[in-house]
């Protein structure tokens, strides 16, 4: 070696300190019962095959760079404009142009628990996290999340992991209530929720964000969104990288998008599986919150009628042993006795629900 | 309207300052002969397509956050491991990250003329840029280099615009008297310049940045890579986007560089184009930088034999209004009298010499 380089000691410093995200288990091998990532269990709109199909004999050519197409069309399904419109490299790309363009001290609000994606991406800009925890009735404070004083205010409606949803007279009072942006994150809205898009009529400082990974059934794609208004999202485009969104995630989103009668039946069918499901953990006699988006939060109840962080990582972990996946959250007081199961399909649900009746009886 | 929110007052100073980059005209409508953004004429390798197409039917879920499979194929094909490679949403996306973990005060340093991205990712992330300045020689002053103590200088080899190669015994002095990284951006050089990649076994503060989008034909999918140490790497994965890449962008960028023959063969077929041309504009009398590149940089005289601003903007608007499309940069007087000019196919070479041919004629 001629020259050494210790690179993280020549990082930046807050890059030295920064923790990368840990994103869900990808288990090797088949047989999985996978509901641990919130993934649809139903494959995208046909649609999808044959824009992608279409679109390969353009690949030598770049992108068209602000996805132009495909914001014009949101805008129009929200009564806006392709100006009031970004899309992203996945949300999470919208996160980040977000906290580069507009937090700084205190450091964003979140609340707690919420996506786990926040203090990461605050942290790659050398930003902190200010925390308004939720007490177990997952009601939302508005005062304290004004007391932040956060310039950028995270918001996940319906939040995750319990998967509640907020009603929107408290998304407007907290529109209200802050000095700064506030940014719904709806990844799971198209699952029961009520989406904020229509405040964007009055509330400039609101961002609603968006993501075609859940109920367009495209988490392989990686395509996120953003509706703000234009002056927003004309700062967002400032650090957008200029070919963020590849030829083929521009046209498989969409024609996804533009398939409204696939993506009613199958945003139907996984809710109607979630009531099933539900009403399955209701008989366990399992505390589970209500749900608005793709997956239960529930707490598991042992035959002996315990519950608690032994319980849920004992459940989970019998789980995993036969093959069925789901999250287990042990690091927060209100999430370590409970697990977290996607919505999968009418089977993958019977295998978890085998599997834990299983469990209750063995214990 | 409830709530005002004046989003560029609001956002942070240095995005307030910050100029977007502005990509090549992608013109509307048939018929033109594009020469203006360096895409390569040919289409990507047929078993792009065919992987593709089987990867839609994972679209519905998460990609392997790391892109796996293609650094352990990268890795291997340069003598190293997947350790030593990173994937990013194009190269840009790479230049992105490598700013936001290790450039500070006194900024990013860069030749002038090179890409002009540089000032961008600097400017997105709050530095500046310290110059070193060509002269019409575009002889690489490495002295000069060394004396911006920057903490990471951005080297385009070969050179863009202007397509000229360093030698690789510069790259080496260059590594040896800077005391931060070397960034050697060589999204050009499989069209005729000698890599840094072997360096890689003496040099800990280099890094080599690659992209699939030119000499692979996927300008439209977004991929690009770099080579460093497996410190550098994981400093790097720090602020990289946990699913940057998504599934069929992984897919098909591995296709596409496993298939070596395809690959060989488009390469020098371009270059073969490019001496037949270069040969032409020789004739023409026009003095044009040696290419190591898919494009040439060239000085137009015009009847009169001269030269200058003025008539290399003649000949650019002379062309375009013949849907023959080059690339002009006025601002620079180093490039000011030159136009860019892609290497396309052999018609379309000679659709713009004969508009050339046209133009010396007609003037």
């Amino acid at each position: 070696m001629k020259k050494n380089f210790d690179a993280l000691s020549r990082a930046r410093a807050h890059i030295q300190d920064l923790h990368a995200y840990v994103p869900g288990e990808q288990p090797q091998g088949d047989g999985w019962v996978k509901l641990n990532t919130n993934e649809n269990p139903y494959p995208p709109s046909t649609r999808v095959a044959e824009a992608v199909a279409a679109e390969v004999a353009n690949l030598r050519k770049y992108p068209e760079p602000t996805s132009a197409r495909l914001r014009a069309a949101i805008g129009e399904r929200y009564g806006l404009t392709g100006q009031n419109v970004i899309i992203g490299n996945g949300s999470d790309n919208i996160l980040d142009l977000i906290t580069r363009c507009f937090v700084s001290e205190p450091g964003a609000g979140h609340t707690v628990p919420s996506y786990s994606l926040y203090p990461v991406v605050a942290g790659m800009s050398g930003q902190g996290l200010v925390d308004v925890d939720f007490d177990r009735s997952m009601t939302l404070d508005v005062a304290a999340l004004a007391a932040t004083q956060a310039k950028v205010f995270f918001l996940t409606n319906p939040n995750a992991p319990t998967g509640v949803a907020f009603p929107q007279r408290q998304i407007e009072a907290a529109l209200q209530a802050i000095d700064g942006l506030l940014v719904v994150d709806e990844a799971y809205v198209d699952f029961g929720g009520e989406s904020a898009a229509s405040l964007l009529q009055d509330y400039e400082n609101l961002i609603v964000v968006r993501t075609f990974s859940k109920s367009y059934s495209l988490a392989g794609m990686r395509v996120g969104f953003a509706l703000a208004s234009a002056t927003v999202i004309a700062v967002l485009d400032r650090v957008r990288d200029a070919y963020n969104v590849d030829r083929i995630a521009q046209a498989a989103a969409l024609a996804a998008f533009e398939d409204t009668d696939y993506f009613e039946a199958q945003r139907q069918k996984v809710m109607a599986t979630r009531a099933e499901t539900r009403a399955a953990l209701d008989g366990f006699g399992w505390f589970t919150y209500p749900s608005a988006t793709n997956f239960l939060f529930t707490e598991p109840k042992n035959a002996a009628g315990e519950s608690g962080p032994e319980v849920a990582a004992d459940l989970f972990d019998y789980l995993k042993a036969r093959r069925v996946l789901v999250r287990y959250f042990p690091k927060h007081p209100l999430t370590c006795a409970f697990i977290r199961v996607t919505i999968g399909t009418d089977a993958e649900m019977q295998a978890f629900l085998t599997a834990s009746q299983s469990w209750l009886n063995n214990a």
